[in-house]
């Protein structure tokens, strides 16, 4: 069975509370459980963590490998457009990384439509809400199994 | 059964031939065929066209809607990066469009990363290989059932 | 009495149905009749094409003259921004050419602000709705005449 | 009968003796009898105001409808380029605007293609001569017509 | 007491009757009476000018020491994005000066926040409504006293 | 009884110590007392919290409303020029923020001119020193009465 | 003996009716009757297609070397400037491009001497009017038997 | 005898009061006395004029011929930097202008080393001080004679 | 005996795990067990911390002088491009700081070649692997001796 | 028979012995000797010189005339990206001007796809290896004979 | 009497001969000439040094106070834009600089008007053709005597 | 024992004599006494030549091996911000090069933090005086043996 991480990055905590209209109306600890569920049905034991916090972010990517995970997952959130520290985390880890964001970042300020992260993870999946949690399981469930 | 139109743009009929270390080995072919049996298995009949033209594009997703499709899923090659007319054309076009890459474009020359099409899509997803198209058609799904 | 021939390009022919609430709730089709009777008013007879072909768009702008074309209007659509083939076939062209657009494009995204055919036109008429192609039918007989 | 508004903002006055191969050999008093003819023609009385002041012209838009009027016309001259305080004296203004360029500003230096009124105004009559000033009324007409 | 001067620029003379739903809906008189009341309160004689015209502003400043006032506070509107000559004038006076805006111009077009005025004032206050010149006149008054 | 939290960012704690020149003498310790001063004079408890850690402050704002407060006054230090993530936090909260900063910031090197979190605040008080806290007191305390 | 593609892009049809002071008197079918000739003396079949269709120029890439070609030139015309799509079509071909252009393109507008499918060729050839291609059929001649 | 206008723009009434450590510590009446009587010496009679009015100063420079002046000298202060109104009445304007500056505006502010209205000028001199002004009255007198 | 603090910032704590083609295939502790021998045969105790925080980095910064040290050694990792806030608690630190880079930075991304933090410093050391930080202890002692 | 002037700029000299996958394998001995044998079989004297010194190579410009030349090869370089003085020599000379690279600067570095010399000369020929001069003899004598 | 030394850049000595239309058709001789016939006339030693090498004008800069020089005239030609070396040698010297330009590089290609030179001259003196050399000789008198 | 060649470009002559507060009071005499005393404490014969000629600086890089040298350490004055010839110089030169600057660059002008040169030496040592050339020397011999 394949373990993943799911990291979410700052301001991920206030889903639901924060800009709805954005974001949509579920809460973090609905889309934590969600992605559990649909992780077992896929296979796939799917560790959450969330922090506001740019060093713990990086400190489990860095630690991902030893901690037994096969892949990441992270929304990064803001960190998204200027963390190249948390680029470089992701660069110099050995696991596969997916980035998802749940709103079209595209559709909003122009300085969201630039990623430092983007370069260095296999792929991006934007703007399909919480579905997109599931799209970037079965992305890194192929993902692993193509190169296994 | 839901019904939705596949495009693909400029040089993506090249496929397998062309930069195969950048696009993978698999065909436009072997993809469309691929793309039509997860479709069908979703419960959604998939139609593929492939062109060169800018022209020929924008009247296929002008004229997806009165062609019986409920969803566009596109993936419009470089025109992704200049052509405005595309992106007029999805803007004013009501089926929901979904963008697809095959490459990671933001691990690739400055200008790949920046898309004119993305801010008028629901969402994109990038650098997944042909598996990007099953994960749009299951995005595509989602998303028309979640306005149902 | 004048020729005049009328060019629409990309996503014009979706008048009515893309966007009304920036180009407004006529069509086409009305679009066309309406300017042909004012070109019949005003002793002009106008043809009218619309094409979403840049290409298509540049042959009848070269064939204007052996056409018996003495004057064009042209709303390019989108491809205003960006394409220089169109500019080079108004520059090359020897029949005096005039810009319209619909809606005030300076009101808009910021790269709508940009055109790279109006240094080769003679004049622009920007944000009148349809009624600006009156405008420009009547410029045009203007400038024809003050040449003549 | 519409009363209206026609502003010339700074250098206009020297219509006739200043660069001539740029703005053509009428003089302002030439222009302004022309406008206030064709406007009684067209059933509107103009008048007519030129300064080189940003500070008076400002003044005459804010007291525009409280003098009576139910339109302006503007050449705003190089203000167009750099004065936001004229911006937003028209975008303040209760009263349609309609911003008028005597030459085609874009085949000339690059720092005029930019204008910081036009998004501001209705829309924009660019490159016909004086000829302008009429199409401008035009369109003045056809816009209060439609909205009454 | 404290003398001090209440410079307003171009289309302040308009609130209440521009863009309410930007600047509020109380009047320039309303806003200078309550000033000058508040400065009353607070040992301070305000002295209140508006003018569309930069020359007039940039000659009150000049002349800000010799008629007495020992502090000037000044809303430019727009010519805080432009008038080198402004900042100019503000830079050669030996009064302290104080910069407010009654919107947040942080919230709206983008050119809106860039000042090239702030650099040679002593602060900004931004966004408060008619209460952001209570709060410049306290920190005016603050500041002489720290000053004395 | 109003209750805000005041929050102080990077570097602030060596208030007195760094760089006198640009922030002036007192100590943070000096500050925070002052403020819970004025605050209890002006009705208002303060709780004031300083942090070098972007995490922390966030937490701090998000938590804000369950905490009991009803406003924040922040001075984000130079997260102001970068922290995406501070903005969004400040954006997706519920009360109201005030940002603060002791210099005036457009005074000293161009980055420090432009704030990626002004846009998502009610307003700015810059360059006042200490002074400015009292400033952002009475300004929230103005602002929530008159939104009460 | 080898075989050769020709493509002349946008508007390279109105060879010698077009701004002749800029592009020569010489006619397109002067100009491909002449490459032809010039061909034969060099041991090279030379087959020759022009379009204003930038599909039909990527068709023809494409296409090129199942078409028994051995080599490609290329006069893009404006699509030099802006078409990522023909660039991707001459990365994708496995066959070796000279792009040329009879004017020197950096003596004219800006926006014209940079160039988008210059990196992905084998080098250009620019300002030597009709005479740029029996250059460039040399060169080609020269690359194709350096590799053989 | 020549008849020469001098006119200095912005600020400039404020010599010897303003930051004499850039602009010296002589007054505009020294200078203006000064350059009239340099003038006589030279065979020039100069009249002098300062505005702080845009508005003004372009009245001015449009009145210089019919005023029976032959050349003109500006200083234009700090609307060298924006003032594209002031550029144009120069360039429309039938006499020879030369450009001033005290300092040397390239030792200071990035946005001072650019100017608008040099490149509408015969030449500048800049960075002389008040002597400067007798360079430029030279300089005039050699330009007039020139073309006599 | 000098005490000097040696920082080393985000994902240092990965040497020889992350990247070795870049970083070389030293670990972190062998580099700071490498820089503690060297100090103390150079006479300097080095006391070593790394940190993945933005936030820890600072207090360390921020404590120096009062924890005994006699100046700082710091590779700020991809801080450097971005953290302001790091930038300031140099520039209010009263103890030399030197900046290390183990690759050379000019050599890889363009974003890499842009430091926040170096003109704060001393002087920067960079691209020598690991022996640039027994060269930056060097350059402290002759530093901090120079000014003894 | 036409004399030519060969100029290589600096780093030429080192060809064959400086990145040979750049630049081939042939040094620039070779090169002289080919391109002599190659001019006498054209009907043209050859003179080669080489310099690193950008002074050098515009005394030869200069006096190339003087010298009995009749055109100018040229490969300047790196001095093609930033040389303004070795512009100004080759506009300011009479002989025709053709400019050569070796390599297609298109595909390196961003900075070497910007040419200040290229606006000058008749054309340039890039990318061709040695082979490049042979096609600039050709070049040359076509343009001095449709000259002559 | 006072000692000066002339420095002529790149491309002077083509004066007379290179684009007369520009820099008019005296030759750098009759230009030499007549500075010392001036210089004499103003109680002023020239010595003229004209070089296409940029070392061999740093070497003159450097040497000119030992060489007894009391100030140094420089038109640097080309190098003004580019030349930072130039610029550090201007600023190193101990003897006042005064920059001068034939032309009015303001007029002309938009890279003219940025010179690296003149921050760390005493001004500049642009566009009065030769006779500018002569006001520059009577600024540097001026110059020296009010410091004397 | 190693051969080390020491270059010092532009200007780096006047040391002591030029802006001592920037660059320190020793002389280049000294500087280069120094070097050589300490290369041979450390094993190294070092020779030292200074230029203000980019062209000699780039022959002796060119000859550097030939001469019998095993690495180069440079300070290339100005030249570092735009002279691409030396760059191409120091990447076409088989020996290693490290780059020094005795001011911290990146303090200074904005134009000084770009260096040309950087990305294609091993290293930079910034800001530390002459004591930077021994521990460029130190550095260069660590990475020879390293290499050994």
């Amino acid at each position: 069975m394949l373990k993943i991480l799911l990291l979410n990055g700052p301001n991920l905590n206030m889903l639901g509370k924060r800009e709805p209209e954005i974001y949509g109306a579920g809460t973090l600890e609905q889309l934590e459980e969600n992605v559990i569920k649909i992780g077992t049905k896929l296979g796939m034991e799917v560790v959450c963590i969330q922090s506001n916090y740019e060093g713990l972010l990086i400190d489990e990517i860095q630690q991902g490998e030893a901690n037994g995970f096969q892949g990441i997952l992270i929304n990064p959130g803001a960190l998204t457009h200027y963390s190249i520290a948390l680029r470089d985390a992701i660069a110099g880890n050995a696991l596969p990384v997916i980035e998802i964001h749940i709103s079209n970042v595209h559709k909003r300020e122009e300085f969201r439509s630039h990623s430092v992260t983007a370069p260095v993870t296999i792929g991006q999946i934007v703007g399909f809400g919480f579905y997109g949690y599931e799209l970037a399981l079965r992305a890194m469930k192929d993902y692993i199994q193509g190169r296994g």
